[in-house]
């Protein structure tokens, strides 16, 4: 199979009804109408390596599918409605099995956040998958790591730590207490994470600041934290929890909360007064959002007695170390 | 290091003073303005591997170069001027000498192209380079690939087959008659691509079709004509070739000339009535340019007695065979 055939087989589709471009898949550039009036674009950029953010023999399909989901989290974190996204793939060699596997879970998200793939490039490597996506914000309006206040209310969508969790148990670390069926109810949670772009859209207006949770807990809070230019207090037994992680030992168990990476969850602040409307967002979308702290001035980790030092916690960093 | 004092280091920099964004490097998205009035974005995106587009121990300054070269000539074959770019990066480990020489020659010709680096990501992983570049180009006057008609000159920039000679040298191939001088002079051609994007835009509303030749005369061609649904007759010897070049044995010359890659210069057709505007164009912008043949019922190329079967050559395909 030629890089052509590949290209024409497993990625160009028929243009959809409502596409954003003159021109997609095929030519040396896309070519994009402009964002609607009033609008402007959201663009982010995500790589991911096999051995690093997945395994080797995960499903082609689930690949597909995280591979996107992670981009889109992005537009998610700054409320941004997702239009088009660009594939940059590198195979050891064009393997029919995978590609059809791929292309199905990524263009069923695709379809499902009406996103469109208009290029890319495919090329023999090592296995590795660049993902460019571009969404569109009323100008003005994207969520923004920068904006949390003394005062605000920290808020986490969803349940954190079950990814993290799920790799633990799927790595053999010593110490995880998950029986089978507990590891394939948590598997999705790792390998199917669900972008919330419809909460991160809802929140426009209501928020401080955001960003989506990628490397952990602490890791993302100590990012917004620093573009915000202050602290939080958070508290440990306020994080939302599956009941399988909460069985878990404790040190497991806030290493999974704190520092586990691959939640895709929103991280936020919002001023007090905004605490109804924030819970309506989150029931008009379908996607529990739970407060988990305040900001102040110094970050600190509560449990229920007693400060735990942050330090404790790490997220992820690819070239720490 | 970490992953944000690695991109705080070598790939944050002072906000120009024309940027098109509201938000760059350091949120979950980039944000940009909306393109001019009048303007649409075109994006493309290309993927450089490690020993499959540069050898591993290639100039680090000289591959910075060449990763967003490559992007670039894909903007100038469409005729687009380069607004942005967004770089993701995996590397084997946070090699300092390597990440200032390369964020060197990446930032030099950015600059040189006045292309703003927006955001990306950066893992660990093997070597590996994505860049997803947006330019801007009036809408409707972009240059595509299908625009090529029966009796149309077909031209290219430059000169061919120069990178693929020198790849030949250093890869020690037999036959290859180059001196240590030649070779030094047939270097950059392979590794600093100089990206034609004035005359890309020069060639605005002057040519019927474009594209950049990045996989060899032949592939690059056939790609365009299949597009247009022509052909076309390629006189062997009035491609523009270099002394060193033309020194070499015949069949070694017509294959660096027609199947050698990484040529990026632009292949363009224009109707005969366009041939001085194409000349001065070319002239404008210090670019030569090179009538090679017409477009016609089917893909023929001759030299100056005979017709060659152009199945003896075949552009560098990254999965064929």
């Amino acid at each position: 199979m030629t890089e052509f055939e590949l290209i024409q087989t497993y990625f160009t589709r028929p243009k959809p009804g409502l596409s954003r471009a003159t021109l997609g898949v095929g030519d040396d550039c896309a070519l994009l109408h402009p964002p609607r009036p009033g609008m402007q674009w959201a663009v982010s950029c995500d790589m991911l390596v096999a051995g690093q953010h997945f395994f080797e023999d995960v499903s082609p399909q689930l690949l597909g599918h995280k591979a996107l989901a992670v981009n889109l989290s992005d537009l998610a974190a700054c409320g941004a409605k997702p239009v088009a996204f660009f594939l940059a793939l590198a195979l050891p060699q064009a393997d029919e099995t995978f590609l059809q596997g791929f292309s199905t879970g990524l263009h069923a998200l695709a379809d499902e956040f009406e996103c469109e793939l208009l290029g890319g490039d495919t090329t023999r490597g090592p296995l590795n998958i660049c993902i460019t996506v571009m969404g569109e914000v009323p100008q003005g309006q994207a969520l923004l790591r920068s904006g949390a206040q003394v005062g605000d209310d920290v808020y986490v969508s969803g349940k954190l730590g079950d990814a993290s969790l799920a790799l633990a148990a799927l790595r053999g670390e010593p110490g995880v207490q998950l029986g089978a069926q507990a590891l394939a109810e948590l598997r999705p949670a790792l390998e199917q994470p669900q972008p919330r772009v419809a909460l991160g859209r809802a929140l426009r207006g209501l928020v401080h600041s955001a960003i989506d949770i990628s490397d952990g807990l602490l890791s993302d809070l100590g990012h917004l934290l620093q573009r915000s230019q202050v602290g939080a207090r958070v508290q440990l037994d306020a994080l939302p929890c599956s009941t399988h992680l909460r069985q878990q030992a404790p040190q497991l168990q806030q290493r999974c909360l704190l520092a586990g990476g691959d939640d895709y969850e929103l991280l936020f602040t919002a001023a007090p007064s905004q605490a109804a409307a924030v819970q309506a967002a989150a029931h008009q979308t379908g996607v529990p959002v739970t407060r988990i702290g305040c900001a102040q001035a110094g970050l600190q980790i509560w449990d229920l007695q007693n400060q735990i030092p942050s330090t404790n916690f790490c997220g992820f960093d690819h070239f720490a170390g």
